[in-house]
C-alpha cells in the first residue's frame, strides 16, 4: 500500500531511509533547512543504488515520487508517516514533533529514528504522544535488517502495531521492545563487546587487529546464523540450554564478577592510543574504501543467508 | 607436509580436530581409553564428511592414515604434534602432560585444546614446558576459522611460531595472545554478551526470541564482515575511529557504568525460568537439526565472504 511518509532530515540516515520507502512504492517528502539538500539526498540515493539493487530493490533518484519541502507545516500536511532523522538533541526534537502535531493529520504515525533519547522524553510537549514511538534503525537502514521499536510510557499499542507493520512491510525485522533503557538492545550489547574489547586490548592480552580477527572468524559468524540464546542452546549439546548452564554458568559468574573488578575508562589518552592502532591497520584504506566493501561483504552474507533458508525449506 | 598428528580424546572436538587433519594429508592417531572410540570416531567423521566436502576438504574415515591407539606411550612415540582434547580437570590434564613428554619425540609440539584452563598451569608438572601451549578452538573446529593460541609462562617463542604455522597450514586464522586470561578473548566477548542478554531479558525489556532476532539481523551481520574496532572505525563516518568516539565515548561510559550498577545473576531460578524460554522458542526442533542448519549456513556464510573477497581482489 503506497503511503506518504515524510522524512525529517536529509542526511545520511534520512537519505538511506527516503532510498528504502521508495524502493517500496511509497511517495516521500524530505524535509530539511539546508538549501542543498535535494542535491545531496540525489547523490546518496544514486551511491546507494546499486547496493540496494543488488538486493532486488530499485530505486530511481529523480523519479516524481521524491520530494522536497524546507517548509515542516507543508512537509507533514498529507503525512501518513512521520520518519524523523535529525540531530540528537532533546530539545530539537522536542519542539520539532509538537510542531509535528499541530500540522500533519490526526492519524499520521510519528516515528524517530533516535538511537538515544526515549519516546517518552522526546514526546513530553506532545498533545498526541500516543502516536509518537522509536524506529531505531541500525546503520545503514536500507542494508541491515533491524529496526527496534521502542514505544514510550504513553504510546498506544496501536501505534506500536501500526509501526511494526510499517517497518515489516519494508523487509526489515522490527522487534518491539517492552521497555526504554538507554542504547535499546542492539547498541547495548555492542557497547558491551566495545568494553571487554577495549579491555582486552588495554591489558595487553592482544593487539587491536588480532581481537578483530578473533571476533569476526568465530563468534561474528555463529551470530549472523542464529543470537546468543540459540548459541547457548547448541552450546550445550545433546542437553541443549539446561546443560549449557550446567556446564558453563559458574565460569560465566566468574568472568561477569572478574569484567566488573576491572572497570574500563576510554581516557583522553586510552582513546588516542586505541585510534592510533585501528589507523595503523585500517588507515591505509578510505572509510568509503572499507564501508563500501563492508556493504558488499553484508549483501553477500543476506543473500546466502536467504539462499540457505530457501533450501532448508526444501530439504525434508 | 604430511605429519604424525596424535589426537587425544575421542569425543566430538576430538573427533573435528582428527578430520581437519586428515583432510589435509596427516596422519592421525586418536588415543582415548574408551573401547568403542573407533566407532564412534568414525561414526562422527561420516557424519561431518559432507559439511567438509562443501568446503573443498575430502576425508576417508576408513583410510588407512587414521589409526587409534589406547595406550598413550605407543600413542605418541611418533608424533610431531600432539592435540589434546581430554577432559576440562587440571589433575588429567597435568599428569597427561607428564607422561605425554616422557614418551613422544624430543621434538614433538604439545597443544591443548582446553578453553579454560592456562598453559601455565597445565604445564606445572612438565619437564619441557617451553614446547607446551594452547591451541583453542571455536566449536566445530572443522568449520570455524578461528584458533586462539595462547603460550603459558614458560612457553618458547619457537614453540608459538611452529603452532601458528600449524594451524595456518590447516586454513584456520590463528590469533597469537601475548597474555594468558581466563576465558581467552572469544570466549570473553561471547561472556560480556550473553551477560547483557541475560540482563536484557531478566528486566523484561525484550522476549529471548526477539534478542536473537536483534543480534542476528544486526551485529552478527556486522561481526561476520569485520570486528568491533574496525566497525567502531566505519561507525565514525568520514572522520573514522577519531570521530567515533568523539560521538560515542561519552556513551558508552555511560552505559558500561550502567552496566557495572547491574550485577547479573545466574541464579538456578533465572538458569531455569531462561531455559523454559528457550525450550518455548526453539524446543520444537531437535539439537541436531538445529546444529545443523547452523553449519549449513556457516558454511553458506564463509563461502559468501571467500566470493566476496575474490570480487574484492578483481575490482580495482
Amino acid at each position: 500500500m503506497s503511503m506518504n511518509v515524510t522524512v525529517i532530515g536529509g542526511g545520511l540516515i534520512g537519505s538511506s531511509w527516503a532510498a528504502l520507502f521508495l524502493a517500496h512504492g511509497h511517495q516521500v517528502c524530505v524535509h530539511d533547512v539546508a538549501p542543498d539538500v535535494a542535491v545531496r539526498v540525489r547523490a546518496e540515493l544514486r551511491r546507494i543504488q546499486p547496493f540496494l539493487a543488488q538486493m532486488g530493490l530499485r530505486i530511481d533518484p529523480d523519479a516524481p515520487g521524491l520530494t522536497f519541502n524546507a517548509d515542516l507545516a507543508g512537509a507533514v500536511r498529507q503525512a501518513d508517516v512521520v520518519q524523523e532523522c535529525g540531530p540528537e538533541r532533546l530539545a530539537f526534537k522536542q519542539s520539532l514533533w509538537a510542531q509535528v502535531e499541530a500540522h500533519c493529520p490526526a492519524e499520521a504515525l510519528l516515528l524517530s529514528s533516535s538511537s538515544g533519547i526515549t519516546a517518552s522524553m522526546q514526546a513530553r510537549k506532545m498533545k498526541t504522544p500516543e502516536r509518537m514511538l522509536v524506529g531505531h534503525p541500525f546503520n545503514p537502514p536500507h542494508l541491515i535488517p533491524l529496526v527496534e521499536v521502542v514505544p514510550g510510557r504513553r504510546t498506544s499499542q496501536a501505534a506500536v502495531g501500526r509501526a511494526r507493520a510499517f517497518y515489516l512491510a519494508l523487509g526489515k525485522q522490527a522487534v518491539v521492545l517492552n521497555k526504554e533503557i538507554p542504547g535499546f538492545v542492539a547498541n547495548r550489547i555492542q557497547a558491551a563487546v566495545i568494553r571487554e574489547s577495549v579491555s582486552l586490548v588495554r591489558q595487553g592480552v592482544v593487539s587491536v587487529e588480532d581481537l578483530d580477527v578473533a571476533v569476526q572468524s568465530s563468534l561474528g559468524l555463529r551470530w549472523a546464523t542464529g543470537g546468543p540464546f540459540v548459541s547457548a542452546h547448541l552450546g550445550g549439546g545433546a542437553g541443549g540450554i539446561q546443560a549449557f548452564w550446567q556446564q558453563f554458568a559458574g565460569g560465566l559468574q566468574l568472568l561477569w564478577l572478574h569484567m566488573r573488578l576491572k572497570p574500563v575508562w576510554l581516557t583522553p589518552r586510552a582513546q588516542a592510543t586505541l585510534a592510533d592502532s585501528v589507523m595503523r591497520r585500517y588507515g591505509a584504506q578510505s572509510i568509503d574504501q572499507l564501508a563500501s566493501a563492508r556493504d558488499r561483504q553484508q549483501i553477500a552474507l543476506l543473500q546466502a543467508l536467504k539462499a540457505s533458508a530457501r533450501a532448508e525449506e526444501t530439504t525434508p
